[in-house]
């Protein structure tokens, strides 16, 4: 019963966050043997001022 | 020292927050043996378009 | 479709955990207006050398 | 730069979690247009006590 | 490779998240003996009343 | 009132962890303007066969 969170930047469409959770969800009933229908994605989205990466802001990188 | 993280789906009032605050809290110093001023819990809400099931978007379902 | 994750100290049974189960479930699902069936929750569980709170382990408190 | 948790029930084995990385970020990377190296992976088992679904232990269902 | 989640009130400016961007690194770094360049840290930031306490929506405290 | 979740590989002794503790709170209280009695810190060890990067397993790196 696989419970997945992504956490990304914003900016994908609703077209690819789709595809995203198909591809996802395909990937991870196939190698972890569970039914597609046990698996849920939360996708969370953040600014590049809310994501630190080697000391400094996304946005500052 | 529970800390609890609630994902769900936004359009909840603050009111019905304010009651599920309330009443996870209980049950969680209830069953857990803690107080509940030793309880927090963080509500993150999402659209339907941020939430896959079953390989697929929650919109699309 | 909240998906419910409890961060909390070792030392509860599993008869507490499933108590808190079925607590925290119904909770969610009256205030929130949503089936039982909806409702995952992860409990997670740590040594008191993995949690700090005002600057200090929890084994120093 | 997508960073990705999965809660997953124990019991798969380390080539089935090198095939879910390889696959997921696969995915992920196509979808979401960024580089695979951008993405991080974390994957935490539980116990079929530490996970509930519908107010019971998944251990009881 | 540490992966840091950071969940707080909303209200703190940018140049507050770029300082404790630079601060938490540093201070990971020189503790858990690692490069600043393999510190990542989401900044997610809520309202009053996303978070309960004690039982209570931090809004009505 | 932030709640601070690191996830890394495990190998660190509790000493670090208490080093580590006291610095990120410190850290987060100044820069935040918050008290450290504020701050809670969970810690989340994994092995490298749990951690993916670029589409590999830490342990495969």
């Amino acid at each position: 019963m696989p419970i997945v969170q992504i956490d990304m930047l914003e900016g994908r469409t609703v077209e690819q966050r789709r595809e995203l959770v198909k591809r996802v969800t395909e990937a991870i009933s196939e190698t972890a043997n569970c039914p597609q229908s046990a698996v849920s994605i939360i996708i969370r989205e953040m600014t590049t001022t809310h994501l630190g990466q080697g000391g400094k802001l996304r946005a500052d990188s």
